[in-house]
């Protein structure tokens, strides 16, 4: 998606540990148009195959992810890291460890919200060695539903983790996949 | 809000210690056409005021933030809860307890995001005691912004937050003011 290669040139800054700071237009800062037009590129990739649930993780998947549930008139649900007061009753669990905050999480769906009827596509803002998508696979595979795909905006192609999982053969399907970075000059290539 | 009303009385759920659950549509799964529905109410309120850019808190408050975002046509801003690789360079900060998960957090809005010049409609979905408004409406007085005001999903009006902060002279507008809750019938009576 050219629009969005070309707001990461533009805005996107590197740092030294593979890290890719977006937080001006994606995930501190959000430029709702952008995502707008995000949501429409997931819907051409995505938008005859039947699916009737977004699934993501909180909190930076939750802005695109209702963008996307929006493109497809459908409902999002988003994992949530921690139990809280608010959640009670089934749910369905898995584990994620987190680049950016260096921890492991608990993360959870309450049953209520993933059937064996749903045909789910999984969103995330981005894709590194995977390990938040293997655990929102996870819960997809817990509540016996269908995995369409998974539609990630940034890849950090360098890193494995999206093809692992399409060599598994799931269907992932990436906006932008950076192939490398540089933090010294600020440099980002994409996979062509 | 008629609609939002309506919804609260058949979807949500009432339990003891001042719990309203709202997580079929608002809080884990969401309703992205109400969430539009929403934010043209917002729209309709504070569409006159100048307002270019909303401020929320991660995470609940990022759904229904960016669908006002996208109303207003101006970006969203995310305060985040807590400190992690990917925040660099200065930041404005402050505390806010949370009545859900009973801890207190740091939370922090780089300065890059937040400007003097800024006309600020801060976005939550729910409003209790109003620390997490406190926290940031700090946060944009930090950054000398302009609050323009702030909209609310839902308020509980018996927890007191918002009658506060309207005594002090800052605009709170909330789509639906709970009364009380009463948990033993699980009935729900609207400030009218």
């Amino acid at each position: 998606m050219d629009a969005l290669k070309n707001r990461i040139l533009v805005d996107g800054q590197v740092f030294p540990g593979n890290i890719l700071k977006v937080d001006s237009f994606l995930n501190h800062q959000i430029d709702v148009a952008l995502l707008q037009e995000i949501a429409k590129e997931f819907y051409l990739l995505y938008g005859k195959d039947g699916v009737n649930k977004v699934l993501t993780i909180e909190a930076s998947g939750i802005g695109i992810g209702c963008a996307v549930a929006g493109a497809f008139g459908c409902p999002l649900v988003f994992a949530k890291k921690s139990k809280t007061k608010n959640i009670a009753g089934a749910v369905f669990t898995s584990k994620v460890a987190s680049f950016t905050h260096g921890n492991v999480s608990d993360i959870i769906v309450s049953q209520d919200f993933l059937k064996k009827e749903d045909r789910v596509l999984i969103i995330d803002d981005f894709l590194a060695k995977g390990n938040a998508l293997v655990g929102l696979i996870e819960l997809v595979s817990q509540a016996q539903a269908h995995l369409v795909g998974c539609g990630i905006v940034i890849e950090k192609g360098f890193q494995g983790g999206g093809d692992q999982l399409r060599a598994k053969g799931i269907r992932v399907e990436s906006l932008a996949i950076v192939e490398s970075m540089d933090a010294s000059k600020g440099n980002v290539a994409f996979r062509s």
